[in-house]
């Protein structure tokens, strides 16, 4: 049997293309003691991919060239040196973009057998993505009902969550998304108080118009434009949580600043990023106040799923481009 | 008697200049019930003229067209219909730049007579720029012992006093001043940790070499290229206090944020904007706390004060050119 990955070759300077990659065919390993060897099952796809490829200063060590894709999945035991894990144990952990993956049986987490839910919930609204919408809403911003919201990226895999649990806390939510069909989930089967689509609307305007007390809260997922025109919108002592800058990853060079930044001092802003990893203490905490708000229908997660470890490098870009909506996962 | 007044003609587009005000005389007026004459003694000069005499999105309204120069100031009643003030009493309020002020006597508040220390004490140490480097450090960035602060308009008035409110709680305290002169009165006359001069030194390279164990603490008076420098050394978890941007002010236009502004997610950052005028109800304890830093000798200020209320619209722009070393008062 063998294994396929996909190597780091080359760092992206713009979009992620193909030829970044070199895709190898190699013997499974051989386990030592200790070790587990796991059949990825689904992979899960992130903007922070861009950000891990790149050499640009980051929170974790970018991926070195020459090294396999970092990526989160979930996948099932097929052979197990150590005590910890059996063959046919369900597990989670950083298996990247390949077949299969050799770990030390304590780097990965079981998943919890309790709870009845498919596999990729843990790589979405109870994975990463998932938590990273609980602790940069609730934590970073600590919400007050009747307070405004506004997310950008709304319809992806963190800004879904991060709008649902808004609703839960009883604030007013505003999303901000790339298309009309994003927009009319949002508000008719997710139950956004409103929504913009920003490549055909003034978000600006738009957003003074459906915020008639104005903007509480910012959870950001891309920077750029759409930003500029929400910090126009806050109000004083508003709440920026800062999760992520999509709009500028592929520009290869640094992401500036809202030319309007000086609203921080103006309008006594507050902000702040943050790492759900920072967070991992209270994760279960938060995957079983997750889990309760999915099984009672408050909240609802899509998942956009492409098969096919071969189609690793190109289904990422679903991400820049906007096509997706929901998770993006990886099917191996 | 006659009253001399600035009157705001024209809005800066760059600098402040002399055309862009008129001064006006004319006769002292008459007071109605419950209001004060003021001889006003010493005005507040500060970087907040330039905001308030711009139309910019601003934290108070901007000054009126045709209206007096707005500034806090310190002066003696010369005439009083209140029972709560009377001819003598020192006071201080919002006096404008001119030579006496009419005001209903509970706009102004009395100078505390039990604190031994000049009048100009109250527009500086224990005035407005006192409070904004005691709130600003203290309640925005919670500062622990033996951490690093770098505060950027390091010998302004806001500045030296945020250096030494930062020794007094055990901090590293590094400050970044426009002259040698300044650089050499931050470390030698106010024990400051050290001191970088930006128009002569790489500000990203001496931090480096100045801060060892990175920076926790960044009190920005400035913004642009210092602040960008500044940015580059802090450590995860670094908080930023922001006060001001003078750097910016006389650019006519929207004040950027820095380049790296994306470091805010990679180290997780606190950003996080304040107006003083917020902490009115705490200023007492902070006036009393200062008080006895100054007495102990352990907070010293420095006052730059220029005389002739005709001198006004040339002294302001010290603050602009980096001519003042700590606070600039006008003396009518």
């Amino acid at each position: 049997m063998n294994n396929r990955k996909f190597i780091l070759d080359k760092r992206p300077q713009a979009q992620i293309t193909d030829d970044l990659f070199k895709l190898v065919t190699e013997p499974l390993p051989t386990l030592k003691d200790g070790e587990v060897l796991v059949r990825n099952q689904y992979l899960s796809l992130d903007p922070t991919h861009r950000i891990w490829m790149s050499d640009m200063e980051q929170y974790m060590p970018p991926i070195a060239l020459g090294e396999v894709v970092r990526a989160g999945g979930v996948g099932v035991v097929t052979e197990s040196k150590s005590p910890l894990l059996k063959t046919g144990d369900l597990v989670m952990g950083l298996l990247g973009w390949q077949d299969y993956s050799l770990h030390p049986a304590a780097a990965l987490r079981p998943l919890p057998k309790e709870m009845d839910i498919p596999p990729t919930a843990f790589l979405s609204v109870l994975g990463l993505t998932g938590m990273t919408a609980y602790f940069g809403l609730l934590d970073i911003t600590a919400p007050k009902a009747g307070e405004t919201l506004v997310v950008s990226g709304a319809a992806g895999a963190v800004g879904s969550i991060v709008g649902q649990i808004g609703l839960i806390k009883g604030l007013r939510v505003i999303g901000i998304a790339g298309t009309d069909a994003k927009c009319a989930w949002l508000t008719k089967e997710l139950g956004f108080h409103g929504a913009i689509n920003y490549k055909t609307q003034d978000v600006k305007k738009a957003l003074a118009e459906l915020c008639p007390k104005g903007v509480d809260i910012y959870f950001d997922n891309v920077g750029g434009a759409t930003t500029e025109a929400v910090w126009s919108n806050l109000n004083m002592y508003a709440r920026v949580s800062l999760c992520g800058m999509i709009s500028g990853y592929n520009d290869g060079k640094p992401i500036p600043g809202p030319r309007n930044y000086s609203l921080i001092l103006m309008k006594r802003l507050k902000v702040q990023g943050f790492i759900v990893s920072d967070y991992g203490a209270r994760w279960p905490e938060a995957i079983g106040e997750m889990y309760q708000w999915v099984k009672q229908g408050r909240i609802k997660y899509a998942e956009d799923i492409v098969e096919g470890l071969e189609n690793a490098p190109r289904a990422v870009n679903k991400l820049f481009d906007g096509s997706n909506t929901g998770k993006l996962i990886l099917k191996c």
